[in-house]
């Protein structure tokens, strides 16, 4: 079976010009299919700040008021991924940038108000505006474009199919996709940030977890030493897994080239 | 030949809602294959605007320093395009957005400093900054796209093939588009915007030429009845009939359903 990285960068990585210049190389070198899914959040609340729209985050997850999805519509879908797109083709990739809207490669639903844990702990209903959860991606019609030797660059929005664009969280972009994909290739799926993979203390990059099985992420989320935004991550990962995805790495950007940084599977 | 209608619509009929929803229902009413370009200048005017960047227009075109280029990136990849793709999919059109740099679309140069002449009339040389002249579509590419039962929709830039996306007329894209896609279709391009087509006097609908050839252009434009943005216009249709496009219409956007307005061709 073919192989297929599914390579995830959040914004940090890409708006970073040193640090994004790099990525792409390393990207740009990986031997044979792969597709690139990007967030851009610290640019998208720039953006917003720049045009007086205030961006409120709750539980690290963005509101998405109407004028909130104009500037993730401009930042992910333009700004970040046709600046990827460009700079990819010059490095010899024949990248092609999408939202789930194009093609219908990813239909979601608006998320209804739901009871969210707040940074202070309480809970309270939560309505996160334009936001979406993912339904389905096509994964015939995304195989069917790798096979013909397109690279698939992804932002982190999805549509309705009623004509609505909705903000959607990159991991799960990139998990659904990795998921979508995983009847047609080998599928490792590799979430990219600052950090050399899940660590045990947050300060300390020498305490890397080299790996994770739904067991071992129990007990480390029972006795806290995995917390946060590294939960649903790697609730991700494991789901990903069950569905088919042969491999989840959690590593540092500048780490793509290899499977260093913490591996996560089944058992 | 398979039957393709080529349709651009400029910034003022995508930034209305009501003439934008008209414009996409028609549109995806269009019998057979189909391509959809559209411009956005009046929402990168705005949205500069409200990041503090003065737009500079010489001769109607814009001139695009690096910060305009961010923006023009972001409202015409981003906002104008991947909105119009997420309506055009709930109207059952699969829709693909595309920049030149998606899939190496439309590659471009950047144009040169050039004597230009200014809306007082003088000459001067002038930098355009990051904007594209065309050198060549993947008319291959494309028309495999659209015999797969994809609609593209195309915005207003493209690249350099050296990571460099830049800022194209909307216009040229559409007649490019249109002429890279003749030797597979029997191609109708139409230029739609807010008039009933080439009027000789601009307040007057009813003077509608209803039909323009070479010969006819030449004399409309020594007497002055055709004259500015409108003789580029027509000098692309030429060209574009000359490249093989069958028919080349410039009408209302209201009126796309039909062959309506002035019809251009060489003889």
């Amino acid at each position: 079976m073919q192989k297929l990285t599914v390579i995830k960068v959040g914004g940090k990585i890409v708006e970073d010009e040193a640090t994004l210049t790099r990525l792409l190389q390393d990207f740009a070198a990986i031997d044979g299919a792969k597709v690139l899914i990007h967030g851009g959040g610290r640019s998208a609340t720039r953006i917003a700040s720049q045009l007086g729209i205030e961006s409120t985050m709750i539980g690290g997850r963005r509101v998405t008021d109407a004028q909130m999805l104009q500037v993730v519509t401009m930042v992910y879908g333009g700004l970040v991924n046709k600046n990827i797109v460009a700079r990819l083709q010059a490095c010899g990739i024949n990248a092609l940038g999408l939202t789930g809207a194009d093609m219908n490669a990813i239909r979601s639903h608006r998320r209804p108000p739901k009871p969210t844990t707040l940074d202070d702990g309480t809970t309270a209903t939560v309505d996160f505006g334009f936001v979406g959860d993912v339904d389905e991606a096509d994964g015939q019609m995304l195989a069917n474009l790798i096979k013909a030797g397109i690279t698939p660059v992804m932002a982190p929005l999805t549509h309705d199919g009623q004509g609505h664009l909705l903000n959607t969280n990159a991991d799960t972009i990139a998990s659904t996709t990795a998921r979508a994909l995983a009847p047609y290739f080998d599928v490792t799926l590799m979430y990219c940030f600052e950090h050399a993979g899940v660590l045990r203390r947050a300060d300390d990059e020498q305490s890397l977890i080299p790996h994770i099985n739904a067991e071992s992420f129990r007990a480390y989320t029972a006795d806290g030493t995995i917390s946060g935004g590294m939960i649903p991550k790697i609730e991700n990962a494991l789901d990903a897994i069950r569905a088919g995805v042969k491999r989840v790495v959690i590593t540092r950007a500048d780490a793509i080239d290899g499977l260093r940084g913490t591996v996560i599977s089944e058992k």
